[in-house]
């Protein structure tokens, strides 16, 4: 009984970690769509999302049966309840790459983002892709040693992000209101997905560890 | 034991309903701020946040202890399962509000949003308090005969989205890039907030009948 609840737990930590491997793909492709104005690449990320969508539903769907048949405690029902935490995240990351594809594809022909701030926001949505790439080694080993890595990228992305406001609201901005917004948004997202990945780096620390992670 | 259960499961759902509210306040106080620019009341919103984070803990180890102690099945773990889904949203409404509140605290003495937009984002700040305000009686009594109200409100703010986008990338748009950027931050706030509102609505409807809600 207990092996077969360990298997069963292993299983749904191997679909977690599975799909975040899908939301990189997801944010990569996004990105790529953005930065190059590809409008099928776009599109191949908005209705990819589905598949994440379903595995959302299967991973609920075993948890809950792990909670209902076998009614773990301590640490095996920290565990359960952390994977139903941390697949609803995963969604809402892959949401957010979702809302990147759609201001790419909206713009296209043109690119949604000014040449100038390219590299900023390159940099931004590559912070973003490292993160949640360590976030599945993470989930699949439940090996926390490399979240310390994980902090000073969201700090960096902080500084990113205000450097993009500082560009937009200096007087010599001369891209218009619309791809202000554009960018503004864009930044948002990318933050979004880098804040989901440490809130999930972190959910792991606390099963692993029993406590929550010092820095959060 | 079982009569235990329920009191202490009735006693996360009253917990649940009084976040809510907090969050309602949240939510009146940040747009009240917004609007008149007061600083003063814009930082109550954002230190009384810290009265929403520890209302969630409570929650979250309620549930935790329902789980271990008890393990509930069928419905009753549903409850459970719902109750740390939804306290996880509520926070975030809480956290969406602070946003609001501090675009209104960085443009003192100036209102962030221009005056022709106010009348539209007031609307849309309206629109998200009602749909938390209806939350607040959907979760104290799993009484879902109120969510069809929620659609339409849903339809008005998108719609209400799309038109500050079109006026703030008109020709005639003389506010400036800055204007336009915290606009369109703010209304992604307050739908952000409307969309949690009908998200935790849902949960209720499935706890409620067992079935998704149609309309999500």
């Amino acid at each position: 009984m207990r092996e077969a609840f360990h298997d069963e737990l292993d299983s749904v930590y191997t679909d977690l970690s599975a799909i975040c491997e899908l939301v990189t793909i997801s944010v990569e492709r996004a990105t790529s769509a953005l930065l190059t104005a590809d409008a099928t690449l776009a599109e191949r990320v908005i209705s990819a999302d589905d598949e994440i969508d379903l595995a959302r539903e299967r991973v609920e769907e075993k948890s809950f049966h792990l909670l209902s048949l076998q009614a773990p405690v301590a640490g095996d029902l920290r565990m359960v309840v952390a994977a139903l935490r941390m697949v609803g995240e995963l969604e809402r990351m892959g949401d957010l790459s979702v809302h990147v594809a759609k201001i790419a594809r909206l713009r296209v022909p043109e690119v949604a983002v000014p040449e100038d701030l390219r590299p900023t926001l390159s940099r931004m949505a590559r912070i973003a892709e490292e993160m949640v790439t360590d976030v599945v080694t993470i989930i699949a080993e439940r090996d926390v040693s490399g979240i310390d890595d994980l902090h000073p990228r969201e700090m960096e992305m902080d500084r990113l992000r205000r450097s993009l406001f500082t560009t937009m609201f200096a007087e010599d901005w001369t891209h218009g209101v619309e791809a202000a917004v554009d960018v503004a948004l864009l930044g948002r997202y990318y933050e979004r997905i880098a804040d989901h990945a440490l809130s999930v780096a972190n959910r792991i620390v606390f099963v692993v560890t029993g406590e929550p992670a010092v820095i959060s």
